[in-house]
Parts: structure tokens; C-alpha cells; sequence
């Protein structure tokens, strides 16, 4: 989404009418019987059920990742959901929101955010009538945000699956969410350095719901945290890759359909308002995407491995999405079909070629959000004029080097004080009995 | 749905306000800016939360199927629902909303409609702005329509799992959901010569969301497909017909919830607006159909089977749903009651029938949505004066035997073509392993 | 949520303007073309936006039963739940909902509720559009609460897993849902004497979206209910509690997961309008609370079992939504934070308390919703000047002892006349084999 009107608390006079804003302060009440309120009661609306949406996203991520790993980690990996939705949101409101969003506090300019708790007194009723935006309350904009910010560590947490150590992997989400994701969210939707690029800001990076400052984000991350964890145990042998089968499919499909059906509201609440014509565009340029990233994966899939695999058109539809993410708004639907299928191509090859090089990620978050979120954050200067390549270009590498950097850095550290690695024994049982002494599936 | 206003890139003067007309044609930030912008604005939004809602039933759909059938053949239906979103949306895209829609555009007048690409030039500022309809815009049209039309297929990929080849049904749905669904649908909601018997349209057809349209004509292309591709092997043997179990019944139960849920956007987005009355009018006798459905097979099943059988009370919420979908805004309660109960004992006589006959539908799609949406369809003219008997009458024949004619031959030229049945090897091994090289579920 | 504006077939004039009552009654089509009509519809349909959320949350208890309940009962739990939404909705149709909300029709006044059937006479045009609240329709109100309804029978029906007989359930839940349910919510909600505690109302009450009259309501039908049945065989032996596994977490999960997502609409619903600054702070007080119970519970459980439980965790998820269910309009987000907290961590110990006493509850629904129900309605008074601590005291006591009496008195006579529970050898098979004659997975 783009930046955010900075939270103000100016009187209500500021809400959608010139005529009101000569009249003085409104309370919530004189607002509310005005005729401004149903558009933005509308608009607010909206916002609040995308964040619905979006949260649905955390059980998309739980199931898919489950379903594609081996039945003996199913626990952990649901363990380790729970968990992040728990702290990601928690830490968002604790100082997160306030990083993410810092308006003009910041510690170092457009760089580096100063912090805070969420949200006003909320027995100030004053406050609670004045705090608003243009379109949406103070707190449906938290509630949205909240939902997003939690995403980053669900990307890794797929990647690193099956070896990483519970009580490490505990710590690490809750600073990559709360630290490293809005610090690199700051610098584009926070009004950061990647808002002014140019002649302050006619140059600026565009990433309309976030191919970039949220999936590349947690692409890179995951990345990082990979090379220092190392693959799971048995995969690359002498003789080849050993294939890992995941160990239910339908749970899988469950949590890319699952996925899909948020990015509704992930790219349909980015609009920041229920304008008809751009919600209603937004929502077909991501479904087509979605289904020309599925398309394309199949077959490109089938082609290259001479067979039709479930994995991969799943994974395709979640590289259409990812691919549509930055400029669901600018792309035409035709560009989005086309954004859409070399999202679905490249996540085929991405996956396969981590495998040459021994990287191993046992959902294939990397190339579904790491490399595919660079395409579609390029597909933006490429079909549109929303931004010049470089601008995409810098975004792109501020924020993937940004966050490779920041996960290397702290998983190294986390690997010297706890370890980050189960140990051969409890990699081979499985970490469900290992880690949390109960397997997933009993009679 | 009724009749969609065609497709005009008239002027916003023509959207809500009488007045406004004689002013002349608005930009759309102007008339955003009016006060017809609020209602539009809302009854858009909904369109678009039901299509998101229809989305969800293609997961609802790709659960119930694979639940209810054999474990060895999972990896394929979820394959084939993946396949169906995916070329469904794209066609409907390409050629088939213009076919559903055809305006003036028919080869054929209200017989054959003419087709063409969805959409108007993106990227024309002006053309975006005015080409809407009374109450959402083109593409909120488009999107909610495109979720509808891969229905079609997937009725059939139920009633065909376990032995059907994958490439083959891959092009049979393709070209079921773009063609044949697409004409079928413009006799009616395209205003084709259903919506006109009578004198001009004065006994026109009546079927509010598609219990003929969408899920007969479903259930009816199963069907041809079915008697073309015979049973599962094993199933009818000389000493009586061998039960073959469904392979997971939480899978199966999570699909009925998901379509029950789903039903809220197919048949209240069909109101094709907000308004209050109407759409929650929808959603009641929608549910009540549906749970009297649920409870009339739970006790008609219990009689005729002798024990409470899960499956037969899953398919009779469907049932029930189906019962109601032509009629759900001209029915009352009470009789949306006695459509979903009698939908609900219907339901389970079909499945023994069909059965008895040795067609074999493992999941029972022929019955849910063919043999009940007849049974809905007539339930409108028995209980309301919406539509003449004989109109439905007209509309059920035209509909169930074009969708059975149009896909007896078409897989008769696609079993002379390509084949239509995996080989007994193939069949006893599974679709997984088989088709697709893994099964879906492992260790 | 508060008391329902009383059913009245008043004119439209009613209808928000106040301007308009001087000019007399209008049609629904005059009341559409008014300005009134917009907040009207955006308040409709955040109605029941809510309602089909919280149908969702049947499917969330079905697979969270059944996810941690043993393979061999999964049919029977499924089941059980298709029959609840069923007959729960139907009752609720043919009496609930005017025993819910009696308006002036009482038997004993303020007590017991006098019944008959919801609606008015479909067809009757006028009655159909001036029959109208405030801020949503006859029928919007109707679907709401009646998927609420079914809500308490669900909580029984996961505490007496596993041993229950079905047909005793099915008579039980139909009358706990239509007769108890209805008669304690008339008492708060209905207008009842909870509603006039103090100065007629002055110290009412407080529970906005039913902490205490329907989770502990469920909770303490389920406690009395369990003490009837006895705990499953071979838990309790001569050397300690003998742990009976879940059958499968991520169905577990899946259940967790779409229970937060239906609270949404259970919460958010409950402000029974989409009033921007209300919805919104009731989605964050929701949500926080939520998180910090899961929070709160993963720690606790930790440091008594010395393991990260998920069955703890996701059952603290839900403690923290029920923690906040009866304040969320009135508590502070960081008050929802400390409440959820104080659920989480109360629903590990009660769990475990209850497993010391041998009193058995296989989903820990007893201390999800009984227990914590009642602490989420003290929050109210401890946190808030909502209601004083005594009228919270009188609710929770009235509401409490009534659904453990009347399940008590009711379990029992099934006892003496159908029996209650599965015999040794059905319980040992199973009831999915014994009762259903087929199990949940197959081949």
C-alpha cells in the first residue's frame, strides 16, 4: 500500500469535506451525522475486513507449510505459526506500528525510525473521536498493518523448517518482525528514503501492496537464515538430491487457496479506501495473475519434469499473486496475465536451481517470495510508468540487502548464544516428538 | 443472477441519478465526488466480497471431492481444481464474458452469442471512469462472474475422479467452462431467448442464481460424461454393488462447510446490489434451505440406510443449497424450508438410484446439482408466481440437454481423440502415483 | 451484544432521520431513495457480513473437535456438528428467536419468554418493507443471532466426545438450543431482568457479545452434562491420568484459526452497526487479546509441562477471545492484552485442574468457555465502570447455575429414558465404526 496519511490527531474537520474544515472541530458524533460519514464508514469498512482477510493469511501459511514438510515436523511447523501470529502482533503494537509508520520521528532521517507504543489514551474520548484519517480509523489502519507485519517471519519460518531449533527460531521472528521488517517497511510506506527518491519523491520506489517490502523482505531473510542453518540431513547426498515428499497434499492446497483468498484483501485493502473502479480493478488484476502464475506453472512444470506436480501449480499460483503485488493498481489485466505467467515460470526454474546449488528450502519460500517479489517489483517499471527502473532497482536492493543482512546478522549471533540447529538425533525423530514430545497424527 | 445491464461505456450520468443524467456525462471523480457515489460505492463493495466468497467455494469443491474419494487418487482432484481455477478465469477472461454477456452481439440471435476479449483499453483514463454498470463497475462484474463460470467443470471432475485421464479432462473442461457454460448462461442472464418467452419476456425464465444455469447444467454434462466413461472398476460386481469408502471425511466435511459459507456470495452477491431487504431476505431462506436439507437427509438416509451417514448429511446441505438457488429472493422462509427439505430427501433416493443403474458418481455430483437443480428450478414456479411452470419447464430442458448433448460429444471426439480412461493398471494403482508421480500423503 | 431494538412493524420513518417521522410512514422503495438509506445499507451488510463469519465458526468447532478427539470418533464429531447447525438454526427459526428477543411478550415477565415462530408474512409487500431496526433489517437480525444459537450446543458437544450416545446428543442439543440458550440470553439480551438490575437498568448487566451468556452458558451445560456421562474409559486408572492423544493437529489448528477469524464477526458484529471508530476498536481489543492469550498460555504451559504444547496454545488463542467477548467495546487495548493474558494463562491451569479431579473434557471446552467465560465477564468490572462487579456477579451466577441445571435436569431424564452412553465395547471400537458404521479415513 502506498504511504500512509501520518496519524494526526487533528480535529475531524479533516475528514473528506473543504466545507467542514472552515467550520472548526467536529466531535465524533457531529461527524458521524454529517454527510462525509458513510463514505468513509464505507471505506473503513473495508479496510476492517481486509484485515480479516489477512490474518486468514497466517492459517494459509500454517497449513501449506505443514502440509509440504514431513509428517514428523507437522507440530512444530504449527507451533511456530501460532507463535508468530502471537508476538508479531503483540511487538506491532508494543513499538512496531510507531517504526513502521514514524511520521516525522525518526532517529535517523527517512533512515532509521524512533519508536513508541500503538494507539492514544483510549479513555480520552476526545482522542478516540479525533484520531482518524482521511478514509479509516486510527485503528483499523493498526489492525491492517498488524496483520501484514507478522507475514515476514511466516516466509522464513517455511524455509528453515524441519531443523531449526524451536526456542532460537522463537527469538529471531519476533526481531525480524518487530526490528527488521519495519525498519525496511519505514523507508517506503513509513515516507522513508525510498519515498524521496528524485526531486523529493516524483522518483519514488513504487510497491503498491508490497512484492518487495514485504515477500522479497522475508525472501531474503529466509535466505540468510538458510545458508547459516544448512540443509535438512539426507537431501544431498553423493548420488543426488534425495527428494523430502511432503507429507499431505491437501492440507497444502488448503493453505494456497487459503493464501489466495487473503491476498484479496493484501491487495484489495491496499487500495486504502472502497473506490469502486480501483478495488474492483485490483482484485481482477491479482486473480488473473494468480491463475496465469498457476497456468504457467503447470506447464512449464510439466516440461521440464515430464510430469504434472500439484507442488508446483500451487506454488505457481502463489508466484502469480506475488508477481501482481507491486503494481496490482498500474498493470493492466493483460500485463497482469503476462506478470502473472513469468511468475510462474520462474518459480519453477528458481526452485529447481536452488536444489542444483544445495540451498534447501522445503516449501520453496525463497523463490515464491524472495526471487519472484524482485519480478514483480521490476514488472512495475516494466509496464507501467509508476516508477523508473532505477528507483525500482534501488528499492529492491536496499531492502533485500537490508534484510539478508539483518537475518544473517542475527541468526549468526542466535547460532553462537543458542545453537540454531536440532541435533542429528532429533532432526531424524522429527521435532514434533523431539521438540514438543507429542507427533501430529495418533491413532 | 437476472439479466446483467449490458456492457455500455456510456456516461456516469447514468448511474443512480435521475437528475444527473440531464447534466451530462461526469467524470468519475466528479460523480465519486456526488452523493450517488455512497450507495455505489457499497453495493460494489459487496459484489466484490462475494466473488471472494465464490473464490472460496473452488477450495469448498476441491476438499469435498478429494475427501470423498479414494486416498490414492487425492494428488489428481486437487490437480484437476487447481487446473479448473486456472483456465477458467482465463478463458472467462479471453472470450467467455462476452459470450455469457453478448449485448447485441449474437451469431445467432439469442442462441450463439458473438464473443471478444474482456475489458475496454486499461489504460484509456476515460474509458475506465464511465464504463459502469447501475450499481458496481465492469470489472466487479467481470471478477463475480468469472468466479461462477468454473463451477461448471468442477461438478463434473467430481463425477468423473477416480478413472478419468488427466489431459483429457484438462481439455474437456476448458472447453466445457469457456463454451459450453457460457452459451448455455447467455440464453438466460445474457438475455438470450430464455429471458425472452412469452411476449417479449412477460413468462421469461426464472432462475435467480443458477440452480439450472450453473449446477444443472453441471450435474447433466457429469452425467454424459459418466455414461461415456462407465464406472470405477470393481465397483458393480455380480454380487452387488461394492462400497468404496471415502478416504477422509474431515477433508470432505471441511468442503461442505466452505461451499455452505461460499453460498452467501453466490446467492446473496446475486442480488446484485446491497439492498438491505433483499440480500438479507437471500441469506435467510439460503440458510434455512440449507439446514432443512441438512436434517431431511439426516433422517431420510437414517431410514432408508439404517444408520447416520455423514456423507448423505453433507450432500443434503448441498442439496438444500442447490434447492433454493433459483428461487432464493421469491421464496419464503417457510417454503425455502420445504425446497431444501424435499431437496434433502431427493438427494439421497438420487444417490441409491443412480446406484441401482450402476452410473457411478463418487461423490454424488450428478444428484446434488443436476437431479436438485431441476427440483429447485420447478420449486419457483410451485411456490411463487415468478416464472410460469411451463417456462421452467422450457428452461430446464433447453439447459440440461444442450449441457448433456455438448458433453456426450465432446468427450465421445475427445475418447476418439486422446481417450478418456486410464488404463486398469493405472486405476488399480491410483491417479497419484500414476498420473502424477507421488502420492499425497507420505511420511 | 446490547439488547436488540424490539421488533416492530413501525413505518419506515423510524429509519435514522428524524425529519422524516414528521412526514408520516413511506414505502421501502421512498425509504431507499432517501439519504437515510446508505448508512442503512453499509450497517445491513456489516450484519451480515458477521453473521456468515460466525457460521464459519461451526466449521472451526468441527475440526477443532474433532482434531483433538481420537481417529475412531471423527465421523461422530462431524456429524454432530452438521446436526447442530441444522436443527439449531431450524429451532431458532420455528421459536428461538422470539424467545431470544420476547419484546413484551413474556409468560413470567423478565424470565420466561413467550414464544412463536420468526417472521411475518413474506409476501405481505408492506409488512416486508417497513418491518425494520434502526441500523439493519428483520432478517439481518434473525441470521445473526441464530448463528449464534447454535454456538452453545457446540461447546457441549466437544466436552462429551467420544462416549456420548448420538441419539441422546441429537434430542439433547436440539432442546439446550432452542429452550436453554434462548431462555438465559432473554435475560440479558431479551430485555430480561439481568437487563433491568439496578434503577430498571442502571447497573444492567454487562456481556456485549457473550462472555457469560453464551460461552459460559455452553461451558457450564457442558460441565453438568460431563459429570452425568463420567470421563472416557481407561483415562483415569489406579496409576495416574493415562493421556489420550489428538488425532490430528493440523485439523486442530485449522478449527483454532477459523474460531479467531469468526470472532471477528461474533465481536465485530456485535456493535450491530459498522460505526467506523466502534468496529475497529472492537477488531483490535479482539485480536490483541487473542495473541496475548496465546502468548500467555504457550509460557505458562511451558513452565508447567516443560514443553511447548500447541494443543495449549491454540486453546489460549481462544481463551484470549473469550476474555474479551464480554468487554471488547468498553475495555482499553492494553486492558484486552492483560485480559487475554490473565485467559491464557487460566485456561492451562484449569485444564489441568480438571484433569486432576477426573473430570474429563477432551477439548478442554469446560475451561475455554465456562471458565474463562466468567472471567471475561469480571474483566468488565475490574477494567471498566460498564456494569459494577455485584450485577456482574448476579449474571454470571443466574446464567451459570441455570445451564448447569437445566442440562443437569435434562441429561438426566435422557438418561433414565434413552440412556446417555455408548457401551464398552462401541466406545472401545469406536463410535465412528459402532454408531456410523463407517470410519473417517480410509483407502
Amino acid at each position: 500500500m502506498q504511504m500512509k496519511p501520518l496519524m494526526t490527531l487533528v480535529a475531524l474537520a479533516g475528514i473528506g469535506s473543504l466545507s467542514a474544515q472552515e467550520e472548526g472541530p467536529k466531535t465524533y458524533e457531529e461527524f458521524m451525522a454529517s454527510s462525509d460519514a458513510v463514505m468513509f464508514t464505507i471505506n473503513n469498512l473495508w479496510i476492517l475486513i481486509s484485515a480479516a482477510l489477512v490474518f486468514l493469511m497466517h492459517l494459509g501459511f500454517s497449513t501449506l507449510e505443514s502440509g509440504l514438510c514431513q509428517k514428523k515436523n507437522t507440530v512444530n511447523i504449527l507451533f511456530k505459526n501460532v507463535w508468530i501470529i502471537s508476538v508479531g502482533l503483540l511487538t506491532y503494537y508494543f513499538w512496531g506500528f510507531n517504526w513502521h509508520y514514524p511520521g516525522d520521528n525518526w532517529l535517523i532521517t527517512n533512515i532509521l525510525p524512533k519508536g513508541g507504543m500503538a494507539g492514544y489514551d483510549a479513555v480520552d474520548a476526545v482522542a478516540n473521536q479525533t484520531a482518524a484519517y482521511a478514509d479509516y480509523t486510527y485503528w483499523s489502519d493498526f489492525i491492517f498493518q498488524g496483520m501484514f507485519a507478522a507475514t515476514a517471519a511466516t516466509i522464513v519460518s517455511g524455509a528453515v523448517a524441519e531443523r531449526v531449533k524451536l526456542t532460537t527460531f522463537m527469538v529471531y521472528s519476533l526481531i525480524l518482525v518487530g526490528v527488521g521488517y519495519t525498519i525496511a517497511g519505514s523507508w517506503h510506506w513509513g515516507g522513508g528514503f525510498l519515498n524521496k527518491l528524485g526531486n523529493d519523491g516524483d522518483k519514488a520506489f513504487y510497491d503498491f501492496a508490497g512484492s518487495t517490502v514485504v515477500h522479497a523482505f522475508g525472501g531474503f531473510a529466509a535466505l540468510a537464515a538458510v545458508l547459516v542453518l544448512g540443509p535438512r540431513r539426507g537431501k544431498y547426498t553423493a548420488h543426488g538430491v534425495k527428494p523430502i515428499l511432503p507429507h499431505n497434499m491437501p492440507l497444502a492446497t488448503i493453505g494456497a487457496f487459503l493464501l489466495f483468498l487473503g491476498w484479496f484483501g493484501f491487495n484489495g485493502g491496499s487500495v486504502l479506501s472502497a473506490d469502486p473502479h480501483l478495488v474492483s480493478y485490483v482484485f481482477v488484476t491479482t486473480a488473473l495473475a494468480a491463475v496465469a502464475g498457476g497456468f504457467a506453472s503447470i506447464v512449464s512444470s510439466w516440461a521440464v519434469m515430464k510430469k504434472p506436480d500439484l507442488s508446483m501449480a500451487l506454488n505457481g499460483l502463489l508466484a502469480g499473486l506475488v508477481s501482481i503485488t507491486a503494481g496490482a493498481d498500474v498493470l493492466s489485466p493483460n500485463e497482469a496475465i503476462i506478470a502473472g505467467m513469468v511468475g510462474g515460470v520462474i518459480v519453477v526454474f528458481s526452485i529447481l536451481a536452488f536444489d542444483k546449488i544445495k540451498i534447501d528450502d522445503p516449501v520453496g519460500a525463497i523463490s515464491v517470495h524472495g526471487v519472484v517479489g524482485i519480478w514483480g517489483t521490476l514488472a512495475v517499471a516494466i509496464f507501467s510508468d509508476a516508477a523508473p527502473l532505477s528507483s525500482q532497482l534501488i528499492g529492491i536492493l536496499s531492502v533485500c540487502s537490508f534484510a539478508f543482512l539483518f537475518s544473517l546478522i542475527l541468526f549468526f549471533i542466535l547460532k553462537l548464544v543458542m545453537g540454531v540447529r536440532v541435533d542429528e538425533r532429533e532432526e531424524a525423530e522429527g521435532l514434533d516428538v523431539a521438540e514438543h514430545g507429542s507427533p501430529a497424527y495418533n491413532d
